[in-house]
């Protein structure tokens, strides 16, 4: 008999996951019912989001149960299949969870079949959801405009990565990326086109700011939270837009750290700060889609993908993201 | 000979205005040149915004010079002229400063000529800049709707009292101001028409946040920043805006004290946080008057003055919003 592996969640950490945070669980393979198809899990995407699910805290979406199997996307095969909407053989991408196989519901349409020619970790990258928030938060929420200053942080993560090179086509007259390492800040200058790099490690992130965004940050994309976020508001330029995506420095506190002390800075400069999801985008995915397929093709959009093999290491995988250990999107291979 | 009396900055305070803070001088009544008018300072208007410029710190003022005037809004009669924008008698409003007499030059515009039959301290609070502040503040940047659940603090303050009556009358279905005393609480909700007041002082805001606005607060309209942003910002309801108007709360500290530690709330309830400054409405005022004094005329809009007699008197009036001794608009009448 085939078994499915799951990662559960086991307690809810305090902090990074360690390894009493998940455990591995053999059940069997679901049968897929009238309407159903049953998914081989290929590739799992890898979200700081993940591990705000893993807190027992009021969210987007309610907690992990503990003896749950571990929320995120993923890319599967269909392998079998009672359901017109899916054929076996097709590539799907949804919230497949921690496991091996998953159930697709055509009535909850709960997996999207990949159009044929996207490679599948594209699915969840540059064309799935961390992709789609850098398009949605660069150009509607934060209204990304000819000749703006723009700063990213996370900037060589999956998702700041592409928000930096979503500026840069929309016309800013500069893009300043804050990463983590002196490579990931060659990378994103050198391969990906931003203008400069913040090593936020070594450098003095506000000293920097003022220096390379002089006229001020017309609009600052933050995936971090944290002292980054007082930095940028610092050096906020006359209404200037702060769009709140992540705020991954702060989430393997156990106690979220006071906020930055200095959003009266906001009144001064008639700032606007605003957080989003990209839930709320869903029915606009395929023009973001369509439009970031041609950036690619043009090459004006890189991207870069960090592959985890086996089940097994997604807790690792996910621990890489607070570590900095990733350069572009985490998936782990199945 | 008759001498014009100044209060200047005699050191920049550290928390409440002391008797070292400023001194009075007395110099000579200054001679109005070609088209200038001398005017005769009648009443100070005292807002939280004047201690802000007393500190050495950027805003979006240059700060108040060692040895200058206390810069301040005022009205004040014009008692000799030279210019034909200004005739004696003129009552007009402007940048008077603390001091018995200022020169009103047209070419700057620097005073605007206040119509007849508009109250001079009227011109001050309801109608002048704090009423335009609650105005564009709650209609402008906080987008008031029909049936939203509005919360204002400083509630019982000049413009927090203005800006829970323009919510009632644009259609918010529950109003709750947040003021310091139950004599603030009881006039905000008997006189005002607001449906619920938290006294901060005694209540535990959040916990009556909860169950005052169980649905989450739509629009929470922020004169005092601190610890009551961050309960506001608990409760904010799906989509729910903050309007940063001032931070009075913190105007006294030293040192800026860390922000609230739910910023990350903005993502989870695609939040907007947005500062404004009221001058930036100049050209709009107009329109907005000529509501405001139909809203009065009705009735709609009911407003307090705090008069306080004496220009030697204003460093003491401008002390009262930090201990909460008035209730509506600090005037100083000379």
């Amino acid at each position: 008999m085939q078994l499915n592996r799951h990662i559960v969640l086991a307690e809810r950490p305090s902090g990074m996951v360690e390894k009493t945070t998940t455990r591995l669980e053999e059940r069997p393979v679901p049968e897929p019912g009238p309407g159903e198809a049953l998914v081989a899990v290929r590739y799992l995407s890898i979200d700081p989001t993940i591990r705000t699910w893993m807190d027992d805290a009021p969210g987007y979406l309610p907690p992990i149960g503990l003896g749950e199997t571990v929320r995120g996307a993923g890319v599967g095969e269909v392998v079998a299949s009672n359901s017109d909407r899916y054929a076996p053989g097709d590539l799907v991408v949804g919230l497949t969870g921690w496991q091996d196989y998953v159930v697709a519901d055509e009535g909850l349409a709960s997996m999207q079949v990949i159009p044929p020619g996207i490679d599948p970790t594209m699915a969840l990258s540059v064309l799935g959801v961390t992709g789609m928030t850098a398009y949605f938060g660069m150009i509607d929420v934060g209204r990304v405009a000819e000749g703006d200053t723009v700063v990213v942080s996370g900037a060589a993560g999956a998702t700041g990565s592409v928000a930096g090179q979503i500026a840069r086509i929309k016309g800013a007259a500069t893009v300043v990326g804050i990463a983590g390492s002196p490579e990931k800040c060659a990378w994103i200058v050198e391969e990906l086109g931003f203008d400069a790099a913040v090593n936020y490690k070594t450098d003095d992130v506000a000293a920097t700011l003022r220096s390379s965004c002089s006229k001020g940050i017309d609009l600052y994309y933050d995936n971090v939270g944290g002292p980054i976020l007082e930095a940028c508001l610092g050096q906020l330029a006359m209404r200037g837009r702060v769009v709140l995506c992540g705020a991954i420095s702060v989430y393997n506190d156990k106690v979220r750290p006071p906020g930055p002390r200095n959003i009266f800075n906001l009144i001064i400069k008639r700032g606007r700060m605003e957080g989003f999801l990209v839930l709320d985008y869903l029915d606009r995915f395929l023009e973001a889609q369509i439009e970031m397929v041609g950036w690619l093709a043009e090459g004006r959009v890189k991207h870069a993908e960090h592959v985890v093999d086996g089940l097994e290491h997604a807790p690792d995988a996910l621990n890489l993201l607070f570590t900095g250990g990733n350069t572009g999107k985490v998936i782990v291979k199945l």
